[in-house]
């Protein structure tokens, strides 16, 4: 059931947003698994206040917290370093981006100010985040998979960004189009997809895979208590994703059940 | 040959970045064509400064200069005021947001200023601006085109957002992906391509059409001399299609010969 045994040829993952909802799950879901990957780093802009993740860590010894306010470069850079000391010669196997918000504005509400704060946490951040990550990336991408192997993956190394279907242009028309007019949080999905794959070109000659996934709509503080799934279901099939990942998937949009989104 | 005879039916036309390159050259092909708008309105940050622009002006009773400077939400109300003196009780037909600008940076030199400065003027400021004019626009396409139809198109209202085939996830890949690695424009053109569908979802109900445009590859600053098309060649084509558009294109994005783009 657990999608983490996929994640079996992974040493390390690093996931940021892991506070709560889906970030926390990732973490919980990754350290409970069968496989667990060696290292877990979970990234929270103030852990001392993320009750739940520091349960989570008490009981895990492979999880290391670690503060990353994803808003600031110079955050980002002291987050590399410790990472970097943690990892050593290892590099960095799998970032997740997972970090992200929703500042609801419909087109009456909407201002330039909202705009601009939900572009840089779901749009801006990512892209800083992986260029600062991006020497533990090739590091881990240049030592190959199990037994050298030149093949993508996260056995190599692989950025993963949280999106979202409401992200897609081509979806957002017709009935579809009638709920969730949130301008700042659609508008910064399609920005980060557009993030991923120019990342995603940039990205392929050092043997880095990327791409950006459709968590579901998930019963989380952004979800609602109406959705759907669970956290456990979401994160257990977009593990298996995740872990399943090869050149094909490489500059694409998945769903968490592994099927392709239009842009 | 001039697209402007297909604007016989449109009253008042706004382009935004009117001072040069396409914004100037649509002012001009608009003036001067054999059909040309009632009230041609100009905006640029600095009048004063715009030389070619008060030269065609001069020549062309119609075209109205006013002043915008589209960052500034005190500058957007400031000049929606004056165009609301200026158009009275007819409301605006065609807005144009044209104004746009590149901040050139690849993976290795892209920051997050860079990121939010491109983000701001490309996606944020049309919204802002379509937001302003919604009353204008609201206006003329309540009065219906000739005699009073409800057919949408210019001779009622659209918002015409420029965008560009950089703007398009789905198109950069491959060979095409190697060239124009510019994070902050592709990024912003996403962006605005969703800005644009979200705003075609809800103008429709008011009549109000909305499309995002493809100039193609233009010989301006932009674009740059090695372009293959004129300024002249490309507003030609791209006023023929504007004139032309009918429910069918409601939330396209079009390139400049009126086929359809993948987002």
């Amino acid at each position: 059931m657990s999608g983490a045994m996929q994640f079996k040829n992974c040493c390390s993952v690093l996931v940021t947003g892991a506070n709560r909802g889906l970030g926390l799950q990732i973490v919980d879901s990754l350290a409970s698994g069968g496989f667990s990957p060696g290292k877990i780093i979970a990234t929270a802009r103030n852990p001392e206040s993320a009750q739940k993740l520091q349960e989570v860590a008490a009981k895990y010894p492979n999880i290391h917290i670690i503060t990353l306010d994803v808003l600031s470069q110079e955050s980002i850079e002291k987050c590399v370093e410790e990472v970097a000391k943690l990892l050593q010669d290892e590099g960095l196997n799998c970032l997740i981006n997972n970090a992200g918000i929703n500042v609801l504005a419909d087109f009456n509400t909407v201002t330039a100010d909202k705009m601009i704060e939900n572009f840089h946490t779901n749009a801006v951040a990512p892209l800083m985040i992986t260029k600062a990550f991006l020497p533990l990336l090739k590091k881990a991408a240049s030592r190959g998979g199990a037994g050298g192997s030149r093949s993508m993956g996260i056995q190599r190394a692989a950025v993963i960004n949280m999106s979202s279907l409401l992200g897609s242009v081509e979806l957002n028309w017709g009935e579809k189009a009638d709920t969730f007019k949130w301008y700042p949080y659609r508008i910064s999905k399609s920005a980060l997809n557009m993030v991923s794959r120019c990342m995603a070109v940039d990205l392929e000659h050092d043997g880095i895979l990327c791409i950006v996934i459709h968590p579901g709509w998930v019963r989380t503080d952004m979800g609602g208590y109406e959705a759907p799934l669970s956290p456990e279901e979401s994160i257990s099939s977009i593990l298996s994703v995740i872990g399943g990942l090869t050149e094909k998937d490489h500059g694409s949009f998945l769903d968490f059940t592994g099927e392709m989104l239009p842009w």
